[in-house]
């Protein structure tokens, strides 16, 4: 596997959502109910929200903080306005994975081209990268909102496919959703799974070609140009 | 509101799944866990599947095996051949909820046709009525498997106005799920929730048209012409 560019999701496989977390601790007494039940509606909106149509779009800020007042409501908290916007927050904060910084360092040394796609907004995006101190290393930051449909709908990998105008079997796709990987796999891409937690492969059919224990089993499998 | 047709979602909405909860009690000791996430993923699977494109479609019976699966590998059971028939059995033992009957009883004698629009596969569905005693009940039993893709997909609900040959103004969609009630809201139909639980209404900008605790609420809410 010699990839040109790496295509990476971002949060959960480059960012580490732990500030999310952080953010519930500071507003509720249960926060982990909280910050499990907020990220399986952010999803779900994600996906729901995809298939309706082009009119139900909206972008993941929006969603985001749609998935948190269900959230709260459904838990029967009752959050103050500045611990709604704390909680959001959390968003913008988050941090890279220890090896994210080593593993980009690694791939920029062999020629390759570090992109992003991701359902993020692009301001989410903006500030998720300078908080984690990472904006510069990539060639590219996308947004699902340039094509408003979220993953994993064939349209969001094409982002990518007409950003980096290389064919597929160059490229190289990254993520720690096995759903996310699955549909890279499903559009055509090659793809790694990032496994940090031992989770079970998703049943949808479509396997990674590798899996990963986290980002750094990444560059010792890449084939090095000769010269 | 004066429907000459009412289409009913099934799971959840006529049928009580509480028998796929007491088929999981019978193959292991934490059958909450198993449930909870099986269902998750099952709803997980049909949307990802649904958003990767025609060619990652496989019907509702397939995924609710490989969600089961999933969901047993995730919290280290190792279910035999015979209990993983056994907990699948449970789809194919749903009873109708308390009110059903009587509620399509009353909307039959109204003069209004009932059907069926799930992403139930259609064998699923046959098990599943004929279990619940309410097989003749209906004027159509449309499966999502017609079109290869599932709710809240457009083309799913477009399966339910093909199949009455009524514009969507003269059409009830009742559904307890609230991204179904929104989907279907999106497409154009009326819609009717019923929120059992008392849950949060889900933010994805369609709201029901009206809200039912249960279906007894349905009847007495219809216009019956004089005559």
């Amino acid at each position: 596997m010699n990839p040109s560019a790496v295509i990476f999701d971002a949060y959960g496989t480059l960012f580490d959502v732990a500030s999310v977390a952080a953010a519930c601790t500071a507003v509720t007494s249960e926060p982990e109910a909280l910050v499990g039940l907020w990220r399986a509606k952010q999803l779900e909106y994600s996906f729901v929200r995809s298939l309706m149509g082009p009119a139900a779009y909206a972008d993941f800020w929006t969603i985001t903080a749609d998935a948190l007042d269900f959230a709260a409501e459904k838990l029967g908290l009752n959050l103050s306005p500045a611990d709604r916007n704390r909680a959001l927050q959390g968003w913008l904060e988050v941090q890279p994975y220890p090896e994210v910084k080593s593993t980009l360092d690694l791939l920029a040394s062999d020629g390759r081209r570090c992109v992003i796609l991701s359902n993020g907004s692009p301001s989410m995006l903006d500030a998720a990268l300078t908080s984690a101190g990472i904006a510069e290393r990539f060639h590219a930051v996308l947004s699902v909102d340039a094509v408003r449909i979220f993953k994993p709908h064939p349209r969001v990998y094409q982002l990518a496919l007409d950003a980096l105008a290389t064919p597929p079997a160059e490229l190289l796709f990254i993520s720690s959703n096995g759903w996310d990987a699955a549909g890279a796999r499903a559009f055509g891409l090659p793809v790694g799974w990032v496994n940090r937690t031992a989770a079970p492969l998703e049943r949808l059919g479509f396997a990674p070609d590798i899996v990963l224990a986290d980002l750094s089993a990444l560059p010792p499998l890449l084939v090095v140009d000769a010269g």
